[in-house]
Order: structure tokens, then C-alpha cells, then sequence
């Protein structure tokens, strides 16, 4: 039997990234893709408990059987589970994000969300993306890594409660090396923009500035990123902070 | 200068749990409370980068100054933070959740969702949850536990890129007894209830039952939890896994 693989994202069912991850993917395996019916960028690993969820099936595209979502990522990967998906997938893929998803971003992406819900299964996963936000970016330069690495996983698993946010760069020469690196330190400034409404009421819009607040550190998914590397950090399902550290234990005396 | 405390929750600015968090908060600083409008539960850690943000002030309470933001717990503490937060708190406290947010339940949370989002503000970070979903739950025996856990924090302060997810018994005796734990390894099954809506189409509702996988752990909040003990884990905003592990090693090769 072929092995089974399960595919979102959170760009939405019509994004370019996810038919060129399942370009490469449908040569490993059988693949049914289960993505949300519209963006869902930023959504972490939300989950929707106060309204009721759908799954549609939409056309098949290069062999995949596609269905669609109106939830996150992270709906979209349980829901699969609970309907479509009749034996525990070999391989959860989610990507390829439409824009980078290193340091911080890992945290609020909907992308890795669906990846850490898959890890979450006890299913190796994978979170891909591409250092390029626009709905036409050319993701051919990252087919060679999504099809290495999903194949490794495919063969050799991942360790329980760990799954891979990769990130590619979108730069010319493209990539022809990928590293095993950490979250990188960073943060966002500057964060909202700032209207007035007709009545004269204030409102924001998120936008922003990332600042890298370790910029001399080969050793993260930014510098990998900066100096055209891609970056493949091991990512952890449990927040667990492994810290020995006095003013905690103070709590508890 | 007193000490700056900034309060969220994910139930909403309405939750009986955040006034009982901010009659403790008060006696130990000046608070600021920027919540949802409406419950956002299970939003982890999901920003709105799609629709215009408002913020809104609403009547004082306990002499903390009060607003209502339509948008998730992430979204209030970085709005909070470009608009109504003048210095650099000194402190972040999200709940009092209505509901455990143990094991797995800490990923998908809003609470801890607003709390790590304190944490990417390098301020040090609280997120309090007590085992009871009732929107009437006797918030009364968790204040002895607030009021210790967060005047020490704001005393020793916390490592940096850790939060505290701090989640308190619902039981008979009131727990007397607190302890530094580990999130339990556990999953949920059964999860969402099937529907026919009346053109005979079929919709799902998120439900299900949750699993302990290691329940004869000593070491973990689920334990913890099920033997009347407040359960205090540390938990890391970066969640880059700390493994050496060569099948994650052989991708590079």
C-alpha cells in the first residue's frame, strides 16, 4: 500500500503553494488534501468551537483528492481525521506558506499549526514555506527540498512530539543547501497601522517591522534564510520549558 | 511607581474570571485590562492580520482601567501595547480561564495564547485556568494562588522566553498545595459531533473526550490536577525541540 499522506495549509484551498506541494508529493504517496476555503494566515492553532464546520469535496488536482474547510488549519487536519481520512496518514505536509514562517512567525503561523496538529496525531508532519508572500511566487526552487525531506520523514520518521517547520528562501541563485537550525530571536515593531473611520472612530491594522535581536547567530533559521540556506528547525508539540531555574522553584516554597 | 500589571483573558471583557483576577491584581499594581469582546476560546496564539482592529474603553472596575478589543488574545496585548500601554508592564496576567488548560489544551488556548504573546514583549508572563467551564465557576479558591504566584514574579521576575501556565482545581477541599509540573502527554478523541442540517447536508461541532496517556505520571498538571494540587509548567514562547536525534540529522546529509 502506498503510503497515505495528508496535506493543508493555511493560504486556503486555491493557493499556488499547496498544488506545488502536492506536485512533489503525489510521486510519494497518495494524498488527500484537506485546506481551509480561505485564508487562514495567523491562525496559530486556533480551533473553531463555537460554530459548526463543514468539509466539501472540490475537484481532484494531479491525482490528490481535494477537499475544503470552513475552519483553520488546525480544523481542517482534525476534521480530516474524524471524516475523510480512513487510516492514520504516514506523513502530514502542510505548506507551502505563501511567506516566511522562521523565528517568531512559527508561532502564530497557521501553517505550522496544522503541522503540530498532525504531531499532535502521532503523525511525523512538516510545516513548508517559501520567503515570499505573493499569491504568484515562483515555488519551484523549493520542490527539490520539499521532496528530500518528505521523503526522509517518509522513511525514518521524526521523534514523538516533533515535527519540521522548514523554511525556504526566495533568492536568486536558489538554494542548494538546507541546515538544521533553532528559532531565531526576534520580534515585531511598529506593529499597527493606525486610520480614522468617517464617524472619527480609530482603527488598526496589523502590519510591522521584524526585528532579528540576534543577528550574528549562524546558528538560526534567519541568518540560514539571510545568507540563502534553507533552514530546518525541529519544532516541539509540548511547550514544556526544560529550565532549572531558582525563581521558579521560589513559586513553590 | 506602582508596578503596571496588563490583564487579558480569552472568554471576554464580560467573564466573571478576569474581575476575579483583577480584585487580586489591584492590590498589587496599577492594571490595565484589554479583553476580547467577545470569547475567544481556543484561539492559541491567532492574530487578525485580515480585518481593521478596534479598541474600546469601558467602565472602570475595581480601579482598573478597562477596554474591549474584536479581536483575539494576541491581538488585545499587542494592541494594548501600541495604544493604551504607556511604560512597559511590569507584568502580563491572562485568565482567570473558565477551563483547564493542562496538556495539549495549553496549545490551543487563547489564555496562554495572550500570555506567550506577553512573553514575545519580554515582559514576564502569567496565564491562570481553573478546572471549571461553568461561566458561574467559584473563581474564590484560585485567589490565594493568583495572588502568591504573581506577586512573586513581579518580585523575582521570569526567565527570559518563559511563561507560567498556572492551572487551579475545581475540587472539594479546596487545593491547599502548588507544584512545578510538566504538560501531561494527551490527546483528545471522539471530536466533533455529526449533524444533517435540513437539506440533508452533513455539519460537525467541535466536542470530545480528552486522554490522559501517561496518567501514572506523578510528574505531570493532569496529575496534578486529578490529586487537588495547583499545577504551575513553564512553559517556552520558541518552541525549537532540544533533540539530537540522526534521523532528523540524516535529512542534511
Amino acid at each position: 500500500m502506498k503510503p497515505l499522506i495528508l496535506v493543508s495549509n493555511d493560504d486556503g484551498i486555491q493557493a499556488s503553494g499547496v498544488h506545488s506541494l502536492i506536485d512533489v508529493l503525489v510521486k510519494l504517496g497518495e494524498v488527500v488534501v484537506v485546506c481551509p476555503d480561505s485564508p487562514q494566515s495567523g491562525q496559530s492553532m486556533a480551533i473553531t468551537s463555537n460554530s459548526p464546520l463543514r468539509i466539501k469535496p472540490v475537484e481532484d488536482y494531479n491525482g490528490a483528492k481535494m477537499y475544503k474547510v470552513n475552519g483553520t488549519p488546525v480544523d481542517c487536519i482534525k476534521l480530516a481525521m474524524h471524516t475523510v481520512i480512513d487510516r492514520k496518514p504516514d506523513l502530514v505536509v502542510s505548506g507551502i506558506n505563501h511567506g516566511s514562517n522562521a523565528s517568531i512567525n512559527a508561532m502564530y503561523s497557521g501553517t505550522m499549526g496544522a503541522a503540530f496538529e498532525g504531531c499532535a496525531f502521532g503523525i511525523p508532519s512538516i510545516g513548508f514555506s517559501l520567503t515570499n508572500h505573493s499569491a504568484d511566487a515562483d515555488f519551484s526552487p523549493c520542490l527539490p527540498f520539499v521532496e528530500a525531506i518528505s521523503r526522509q520523514v517518509l522513511e525514518n520518521g521524526l521523534p514523538e512530539g516533533v515535527a519540521l517547520n522548514v523554511n525556504i528562501p526566495d533568492c536568486i541563485p536558489h538554494p542548494t543547501e538546507m541546515r538544521l537550525t533553532k528559532g531565531c530571536k526576534g520580534r515585531w515593531t511598529h506593529e499597527y497601522k493606525e486610520y480614522v473611520d468617517p464617524l472619527g472612530q480609530k482603527f488598526y491594522w496589523l502590519t510591522g517591522s521584524f526585528i532579528n535581536e540576534e543577528p550574528e547567530n549562524t546558528d538560526t533559521d534567519e541568518w540560514c534564510l539571510s545568507h540563502g540556506i534553507v533552514s530546518v528547525v525541529p519544532v516541539a508539540l509540548d511547550r514544556t520549558a526544560q529550565i532549572d531555574d531558582f525563581k521558579i522553584l521560589q513559586l513553590l516554597t
